[in-house]
């Protein structure tokens, strides 16, 4: 069917602004993004303690990229980080700027045009940048932590364009490029942390687990229950019924049963088709099977 | 994203040709199918034995009509039922063309374009039509076996537009609309045939089973396997994955454990997600947490 979006590259931006209290100032940010004919905003949240807002769009990359350079403008024209107060840590009035491959689309496509942006960001707006994990310079910069040390007031980490002086109100803006992450959680039934901790220590890359997982143990008092809460960063190389799977196994072998999942954001359809394919042990199954994604091939 | 499937309404016609060895007649179907714009061929299966072939289109409903007519108008015009022989009970040269809804449309859009690509199909090539599944004029229709008693040589059925005599060499066409249907084989870890026969009885609607489900047995001889060959006639009301389990279990119940599964034809992507949130246990799922579900809408 004639201009599906698999015709063509399609790629994701989760643009963080440190604004999440004033909403007519996130409305005409988002208004800029949305400007860009092709662009579409999959989700916008503000959060008033991290006085942070983020907003999800999609599109080509060409258009995605326009709309993020629209929404930066927009934000260093009205953020004027000497005002701003949160808890979470920042550079800039657009702080933290990603692009994601989604159809169609690859890595290296998005480190391209995170470095274009880069470059027309510090050209536009005299807002200096940093290139951070798949699109970063030197790999020290790779991660985030590392751009932003010392935060708008006290850094003192050389821009990669632009500077060396940030931005007298804007500061400056961190670039990148990375795969898509999902966020997923299961919630054991159990009020014991520990047990939540335990596991989340068990599965996650950083303590010896499983690669491209994040994990950590909460409480949710509320409930009565217990949450592993994980970052898939890479669902390919470590899918997640695999690790949903662990989490469950763990959990049975501490006597824990599983009161339910939940998935924070958006989900690729090709996590959730593996899962389907490996729960139903289908022994043929690729993704053109699926009517849908038939219908969507050029 | 401008211009997705999900713009508007999409439709399948699975069209039955009662031509499945002269390969160039088909292709000369297919041409005709593809003439027309929008319309993309999903699948095009040719079976020497029964001397039939099927090909599957999709597209817009007015698309896909024009579509199947043209390709009725070939089949008519090079299809001389006179001459043809095969195993598979047949009434005309093109002989079943069911209506299918898929995104955006209804069964009722699909009975729409049915009646009226009948009204057509006897005012274009003169060839009478019978109605059945949910296009049907009466209940006693419904049923493809009744519209084909007697078959191309002494069929005795008054068609529902034309006739009443049938076309000399082209019979007449039994033109539907009916649901999506999911052909998925479950294959047992036994070589005794009984034990497929069996739960294919318990679990299908014929035999007080669950509703929407036809099941065989079947020996795969070559595998020295067994397997349960199923039809999901609506799988929103009994779920794929409701039907697996069952398998599961009533294999287990007689100690035979599951080789694999497999998916025959095409499987709507909305059966593999409620199959991947019923496994992962998902307390919050619902098909716009799919990322590309979301690009995808208006």
């Amino acid at each position: 069917v004639a201009g599906s979006v698999t015709d063509s590259k399609v790629i994701e931006c989760v643009a963080n602004f440190s604004e999440g209290r004033d909403a007519e100032i996130v409305a005409a940010i988002e208004g800029a993004v949305r400007s860009v004919a092709g662009v579409r905003i999959l989700r916008s949240e503000m959060d008033t303690d991290h006085n942070r807002s983020v907003i999800t769009f999609a599109g080509p990359p060409d258009a995605v990229a326009e709309s993020a350079l629209r929404g930066i403008g927009i934000a260093v024209e009205r953020i004027d980080l000497r005002k701003h107060a949160g808890v979470h840590p920042r550079m800039g009035a657009a702080d933290v700027v990603p692009f994601v491959p989604l159809e169609g689309a690859t890595l290296a496509d998005c480190v391209a045009i995170a470095r274009r942006t880069g470059q027309e960001v510090w050209e536009r707006f005299n807002v200096p940048v940093y290139f951070y994990e798949a699109a970063a310079l030197s790999p020290d910069r790779r991660l985030l932590e590392n751009c932003r040390r010392g935060g708008f007031e006290t850094s003192r980490i050389a821009p990669d364009v632009g500077g060396p002086a940030l931005h007298p109100s804007a500061g400056a803006c961190i670039i990148g490029a990375r795969k898509l992450l999902i966020a997923f959680n299961v919630n054991l039934k159990t009020d014991d942390v520990r047990v939540a901790r335990e596991i989340a220590r068990k599965i996650r890359a950083s303590s010896g687990g499983m690669p491209f997982v994040k994990a950590l143990g909460l409480s949710l008092a509320g409930r009565g229950l217990v949450q592993v809460s994980m970052n898939l960063t890479d669902f390919e190389q470590t899918p997640l019924h695999v690790v949903f799977d662990a989490v469950v196994r763990e959990a049975a072998a501490r006597g824990v049963g599983i009161a339910g999942s939940e998935i924070i954001g958006l989900i690729p359809k090709k996590a959730l088709e593996d899962a389907a394919a490996h729960y139903l042990q289908c022994e043929n199954f690729e993704s053109g099977l699926v009517l849908e994604n038939r219908l969507a091939e050029d």
